[in-house]
């Protein structure tokens, strides 16, 4: 039912001075790390299936996830760049996973060397969910390599899968408490074209918060009706879910394939709820960086509009999510908005995921630091590096999209890819320097002159844009966000937009008591920040007045090139000697610099800041 | 060696109306509150050592203190206003506790009959604590009502920790976790005029932090070495501490006890400690509201002005212990800055831990609130209810002190004494509306003309103030912060002091980063607040513009009668739809209501804020 599909990222060539050398670094560093730390630490080991009891390095319940998510990114990579080291490294690994795999096709190296009496008994929290990536890495490794060694081991997965878990006499009337396996069961679904797979995701995102309970099935008699399972979106079935809750990362997944679900047949009842959830997100929930889930506690989501900025957890691995839902509800629907939330999340809270030099990442990613936040080489529970690297391999496949007599243009970046428009291929040249400059410029390449309806997303950051055709201005129409031409396109047709892209102040909306009397400075897609590096400690002694001009420069050899914006502030005086006073401090002028938020924390140890005073 | 002697609370008697009412509050209800929990809680049925294991209501480790503690405010409460009810519930409480002493005086609910083979041996926590709080107890039933009862208890007691804690072979070179017998000691060292007991309390003051470590000794060999102990200030001895760390109430206590021990013989050592140690909890760490103790994670202290409102921590205990070592600080040097921390923590942090009506309990004292924070009945742990009691039952003994040649006058209260000056008695008659009300006239009625110096207090929020002495104008030197007048006072002499009392904007060190940007309104010693139901929600929406008048009301019906303060603010207005956007939050004009700190939460349940934004 999705009005769009996506351009595969294997029909993509990003060769910009953005995403491509990010993609480099995925590829040279970050992806090795990824493989390194799943050796080092045990998890590849651990499909040998030889830990036994009181021994070290006893197999987590949540590894598989880790090492099946480096697969994914691996493979991604393989199919742009071709290792045939690497494709061997993989082929082993995948050995080791196919001998673990039981007789009935259960998979999972946890449950099957540490507590084999508890399959499926435990409280479901990462059983299915480590099952459903490593379905996913079954998926793209074929895709992007053809080799069908992890496909076939996850066919046989998603069988056992599917003879325990639905509705029969005898089944399960499960699922996960850590939801994945849902859209994990309907990209196996739509790459095998086995619908059975596509049902059993459905009858799983169906059956989730119905009475009776099924996790409450799982516990003692006199322990049940005591959580409502809210921490994993299980409280209520999911149509008549509205508000956003618990766990970000397990909401975002469960979003994904209540999506999914919702594209493989016409339900209004998915729908209604996916938009009132999404509202509830982006609306009420959701920092300046597109960052989701503001609270340790339960890495999640607390009440409307409770965005602390130095606590603010925003797990990676829930901007990925977040993403993944965006993405998802963008082709269903065709309408920028999502995208604009999407950009918002790639290019800050998930970019600030990894260092610029791909070894070290974040997990959590707050808004403000005294100091103390810095990236690990790795975690013990280490969903978010290898979530990066999958989504950084595959970034190709966000760059565009098509529909009936449409080719969307959703993601700028200079590269180059062929698009499939009503069956005929087009061949579409990007130049741009996006996201640190506004003016795209496309040519078109289709085999023979053909007509349709060319859709270039408009960013709602974006207030004043121009798009000219073979060099004049046109007037194109706003449809849903994009700006539209529709005319019959020939070989070599030249398309610009010019998106004006100053320095803004952002401001939140009041009732979001932590960025009261604050502005946060966007250029385009990027969020900016403070460093202390640059400016100093104590950053909320700083003001940034309103009359301020921010000047912007670029720094080709700062933080692998970026554009720096440059303002007048002031800063506010300590006080000689003691805390309190009648006087209002005394202030300085300063020179305020600000970098791009997903660049922080790559050079000295300091302070950094999102949100900075400003004053009429 | 301190400088000054207090009046003792016996020889003052309060009539104005701030503090006699809630010391009548307290007698009516909050002390009968305390007794009616102690009693339904089990708390003194516990004496009764009749508790078996698997029964419920086990004898708590802390329960013996807050009994205790009842016993101390009883006691005063008594003595100002006889209640021979009472006096006998006392006894029969007191024969139990004397009835549950071991034979060799050791005295512990929780220990006789839960763990009696962990006497001495359990990680000393609140074993000694509980004890030092019995001792006071003792000190303060004699004191107050005559009766020997409890006191021979505590001696016995206080006994039985002399014969097993000291330097002698044998005895154990300790001191327990939670600090207090050592100032239950000193107290109980000065009212017997046994010297055992004060060598004893410096025993435990020197051995503090000492290595080999005292808490290492009580666990196993292989635990030892692991903790610093900077949570019980045990991380080194006190006399090389001189930054507050750790849990803030023992924090006090132990600095009470060093003060009170340096009070006793000359101690440079401890003196230089005091000193940096008083510098740094008060210039470092202490909200405005005199407050201490920012996180509810160590129930103490965290790093230098790390002072966050709506998650401060700010103990009720802590406050309470803050005004005993002031007082302390003060006494022993002359010095009125002591006295400030001393009345803004009394007015503000302190009084706001008791509902008005005396029958509910903040535990913690927060700057802000989203609306959720309440005052309870009692709590699980409820050391603060009995501390509030007992420190407003004997709050008389704050309002003025003796030294050679001199009277001073500390804390300005409308009501009587009796101050021996050199010998000889003077009467003192106080009439003010203070804290509402700068002007303070004092009636001197010494038994013949007597010279001596008249200090009156000049509070540090004061800017303007003058002293009349029979109607006319005189120059008063300023002496460690008190207007001093020397010269022969005869009886019906009248010294009247005004004191200009403006409501004032104060503004935090722009490195407290809560504060950055906001201003905390101050008349007199009150902090103000706005509150939801005078204000409505979100309070962080709300600027209070600098050039704002601030209107002063009288309001004798509103809150047991306050001040309340009145000005025009904005209101920057809710966002349309979505949370963030470039164009500033439209403002509308608001009127701002505050009232006092202390008062808060007495009404409707709502937002609170003390810090409210401010606005060029």
């Amino acid at each position: 039912m999705s009005i769009l599909s996506a351009i595969p990222f294997t029909a993509v060539r990003l060769t910009d001075r953005f995403w491509a050398p990010k993609q480099r670094v995925n590829r040279e560093r970050a992806i090795p790390a990824n493989e390194e730390q799943c050796r080092k630490t045990g998890r590849i080991e651990a499909f040998k299936l030889q830990w036994k009891p009181g021994q070290p390095n006893q197999p987590h319940i949540f590894w598989d996830s880790d090492v099946a998510k480096w697969i994914e990114a691996a493979s991604y990579s393989l199919h742009t760049h071709p290792d045939p080291a690497l494709a061997a490294r993989l082929e082993t690994v995948i050995a080791d996973i196919a001998a673990s795999q039981q007789p009935d096709g259960y998979l999972n190296s946890h449950f099957t060397v540490v507590r084999p009496q508890e399959r499926w008994k435990h409280f479901p929290d990462h059983e299915l969910y480590c099952m459903g990536h490593m379905i996913e890495a079954g998926v793209a490794h074929h895709a992007a390599t053809g080799s069908r060694s992890l496909l076939d081991v996850c066919i046989r997965l998603a069988d056992c899968i599917d003879r325990d878990f639905g509705p029969k006499p005898g089944q399960r009337r499960g699922y996960c408490g850590h939801e994945e396996v849902e859209l994990a069961l309907v990209r196996l679904g739509r790459a095998t074209g086995e619908q059975r797979y596509l049902d059993l995701a459905r009858f799983m995102v169906d059956q989730r918060g119905a009475k009776p309970h099924y996790f409450d099935s799982l516990k003692p008699e006199e322990e049940r009706g005591k959580e409502d399972y809210s921490y994993s979106q299980a409280h209520l079935p999911v149509r008549q879910q509205d508000r956003v809750v618990g766990h970000a990362v397990r909401a975002m997944y469960l979003y994904c394939a209540m999506t999914d679900v919702a594209d493989e047949r016409r339900d209004r009842g998915l729908e209604r709820a996916l938009g009132k959830l999404w509202d509830h997100t982006t609306g009420s929930l959701m920092y300046v960086t597109g960052g989701i889930g503001s609270s340790r506690h339960n890495e999640g989501f607390t009440f409307d509009r409770d965005l602390p900025n130095e606590t603010a957890y925003c797990e990676t691995c829930a901007s990925v999510g977040l993403i993944l839902w965006a993405r998802r509800m963008h082709l269903r629907t065709g309408e920028a908005h999502y995208l604009d939330v999407l950009e918002r999340s790639l290019y800050n809270a998930m970019l600030a995921g990894i260092s610029l030099d791909g070894r070290k990442f974040f997990y959590e990613n707050p808004l403000a630091s005294l100091g103390g936040h810095h990236r690990q080489d790795w975690f013990g529970c280490s969903c978010c590096p290898p979530n990066i690297s999958r989504l950084l391999a595959s970034l190709g496949g966000y760059v565009a999209s098509t529909g009936k007599g449409l080719l969307s243009l959703d993601l700028y970046a200079a590269g180059s890819f062929t698009a499939a428009v009503d069956g005929h291929e087009v061949g579409v040249a990007v130049t741009t320097d996006y996201p640190w400059d506004g003016r795209i410029a496309l040519t078109l390449s289709p085999a023979t002159p053909q007509i349709f309806r060319l859709r270039l997303r408009i960013p709602a950051w974006c207030v004043s844009w121009s798009v000219h055709v073979a060099g004049k201005v046109v007037k194109a129409k706003l449809v849903d966000g994009f700006a539209e031409i529709a005319r019959t396109w020939s070989t070599g047709d030249r398309v610009e937009l010019v998106l004006a892209m100053p320095a803004e102040r952002i401001h939140a909306d009041p009732r979001v008591r932590h960025d009261a009397g604050r502005v946060a400075i966007q250029r385009g897609p990027l969020l900016y920040c403070l460093e202390g590096c640059d400016n100093g400690a104590d950053l909320d002694a700083v003001v940034l007045p309103d009359s301020a001009r921010i000047a912007i420069k670029a720094q080709p050899r700062l933080l692998g090139s970026v554009i720096t914006l440059h303002a007048r502030g002031h800063r506010e005086q300590p006080f000689a000697g003691g805390l309190y006073r009648t006087a209002a401090p005394a202030a300085k002028t300063v020179p305020l610099t600000f970098v791009p938020y997903y660049a922080w924390d790559n050079r000295k140890a300091g302070a950094m800041a999102v949100w900075v005073r400003c004053a009429r």
